[in-house]
């Protein structure tokens, strides 16, 4: 692990720049898939399923039996901790829903703000190196509660054509139950275009790898939207001497475990716990699975030491972080001058795996330092707001004046012929 | 104009389409301009003033003696639409303040939501065939209201060095600023990395011709944030026998005289109306200035007639244009069937052009259907969410297992780890 101790502010632009892909060849890859799940649909996403997972899949399309039949494979104990989050991630963001707005701005001039779901939504849950359930959790418990009236699941089968049971089960216990098995580029391109047997949607959600990511991207320039952009998985720790060292440390393994792009900076006032906490790292890594993942994350990883703790405030807000967990003394003082960060954990006894799972937060969150403009997934995510206007006979009269002014001085005469044409027969 | 009598719904997808643009040959230009700006910061931007605008720039911002003198150019009619307008927004706009959210999600566990407002923004106000000091208005009060640190407006100069009196003036009445002399891709360039006279800004806001829209969209892959995708200006009127063809053609005559692009379409129950409103264009268009952009613009628009006004609306929710007109006899009535689109103006006296200005209201909308997926300006657009959780000693112990039995059903044991080794130090 490096260690840099008191960095100038001058280097910080150095210390937050996160890796930079080379993103042509992944295009190069992923071009051709989308090209040719937009003109043969179906008969591309068989063949791509075969290639990728080694399935002759005849129906892409989960069955109602492969759902009901998915609780049989989870444990009682899982099946608690799965209605507990749902629980939790449910109270969080039903309080989310935001208010329609009704405001008289002027007289006769009524303006109004209404939040409506937004109809189709393709949620993309990763197979892969592990089984996301709580991913279905975190996109399918904001699309339920804000309405959406078609919400599209897309995962990848194993070897077998057949979807991982908790992820089945998740989905089934949210309610949605139209999953299909296809997974990576060829799944972002069926949910943005449409094929025989998978709908287009108007917005896609979902983690992945570079392929799913860059797919993402480029799908988005031809009219479906994307919840954001995304990047490696991130987790910056705020520590003073309060901090317990063997809890930073099971925290920052937690986030190096995700893949070997996860990055990981602690810092903190004391040189003391930042060596207590390199020491314990190299303890409770040794009993872990992910060991090879989390050594390669580790190596660009980096604690820093700085002279105060607004330093590390200043220096994290800069860095802007997916995860921040606050591991000092009075951490709701610092939450208060936290400007850009997705999701901050607050105190010792906040692991960044309860905001994984159970707390209720949202665990889909900007990377890469996109959490200076952009949000985590939010009930809002799910919706659009729309405006309305209505004015009257009486509101035209006192308003007319002056949308007529304006137009005038933008040169653009139509839209003042609009107002003074209703004005004249107004004042018959 | 092209009149459509009750099209059958299979040929309904075709009618939604907008027209297509290639962007390879705007990339080509634009590309290298966004490259240079990149690399040589203020320089290049003087050079591209010089290319475009004809003038030998040396100071890139505004004075502040240009913004104090910009008033003498104003008429007194226009500072005084110029302040109700302002008014009307504010109004709109500060009762969209999204409120924090604190609720305890299970025993121990407390979940929060913040709104911050994203600290650097930068708004583009096109020059060009109409100065749109509207726009001003439209992104700097909502910017203001969210309590944005930085405020950088970039606007086109003249021939002469100058920018537009009328942009100045409504910027300084809100209280803005730094304005800079540059517009264009290079503008973009500008705010989105930085140059030695702009600053590098989170997110960049505002309308454009085809070269505006097209870098917003490439520098939006280096880590800039972008209001949305943007094309075209729309309209769609859904009209009965109650609505007024004179009214009706004054809409949309105003929808066209934006740029030869814009697209307006009738739909209606009567071909009554139709009709009349065919010749009411005829008659209107006589007298208006940008008589050569309308006449191209109606020449891609159309007159649908419908069976009745429930076809009417489901075409629209399928269209999601940026502005509706709801032109019938009961207006309220079809709003709440109302599930796609930006902005909506209901029954007679509310003609486009008072959102366009002084309703209150944004003009800043999503176009091409992306209403169906994304919201026009508000305060939120330049706000981000932050979530927090604060767990006790009692909370890890209630959730405890719930983390532990998700992290090890997703094979992510470091996750597991970090509440175990919590869990442990707590039941000693």
């Amino acid at each position: 692990m490096k260690i840099i101790k008191f960095p100038d502010r001058r280097q910080w632009n150095d210390l937050i720049q996160r890796p930079v892909y080379n993103q042509d060849k992944t295009k190069e890859i992923i071009a051709p898939i989308i090209r040719k799940v937009r003109e043969k649909g179906d008969k591309a996403l068989r063949k791509f399923v075969l290639e990728y997972d080694h399935f002759p899949l005849v129906d892409l399309q989960v069955s109602p039996r492969e759902i009901a039949e998915s609780g049989k494979f989870i444990s009682k104990k899982l099946k608690r901790a799965i209605r507990q989050s749902i629980s939790n991630i449910e109270k969080f963001h039903k309080a989310q829903w935001p208010d329609d707005i009704r405001i008289n701005t002027a007289k006769g001039v009524t303006c109004m703000r209404r939040t409506l779901p937004i109809e189709n939504v393709g949620l993309y849950i990763p197979g892969g190196t592990a089984p996301l359930f709580s991913t279905v959790l975190m996109l399918g418990i904001p699309a339920r509660i804000a309405g959406c009236s078609n919400i599209v699941i897309c995962t990848p089968c194993d070897h077998y054509g057949r979807v991982n049971p908790a992820i089945l089960y998740s989905a089934s216990e949210i309610g949605i139950d139209t999953i299909f098995k296809v997974g990576g580029a060829q799944a972002i391109a069926a949910m943005a275009f449409g094929t025989e047997s998978i709908p287009r949607v108007d917005k896609i959600f979902g983690p992945g790898n570079q392929y799913v990511t860059l797919a993402k991207l480029l799908v988005s320039q031809h009219g479906v939207a994307i919840d954001m952009p995304a990047g490696p998985s991130e987790l910056f720790i705020l520590a003073d001497t309060s901090a317990v060292p063997a809890y930073i440390a099971s925290d920052l393994l937690s986030q190096a475990e995700h893949g070997i792009d996860s990055q990981v900076i602690l810092v903190s006032t004391a040189e003391k716990i930042i060596k207590a906490v390199d020491k314990e790292i190299k303890k409770q890594i040794g009993d872990l699975p992910r060991r090879h993942i989390i050594e390669k994350s580790l190596s660009h990883s980096a604690f820093i030491q700085v002279k105060n703790i607004e330093e590390g405030i200043d220096f994290m807000n800069l860095y802007a972080p997916e995860h921040l967990i606050i591991a000092t003394r009075k951490p709701d003082q610092l939450a208060s001058k936290v400007k850009n960060a997705g999701s901050v954990f607050l105190g010792h006894y906040t692991p960044e795996s309860a905001g994984d799972y159970s707390s209720g937060t949202n665990h889909t969150l900007p990377t890469n330092g996109y959490a200076r403009a952009h949000s985590g997934v939010s009930v809002e995510s799910f919706m659009k707001f729309i405006t309305f206007q209505k004015i009257t006979k009486i509101g035209i009269k006192s308003l007319g004046k002056t949308i007529e002014a304006m137009a005038e001085a933008e040169d653009l005469l139509a839209h003042k012929n609009a107002v003074a044409i209703r004005l004249k027969n107004n004042n018959k």
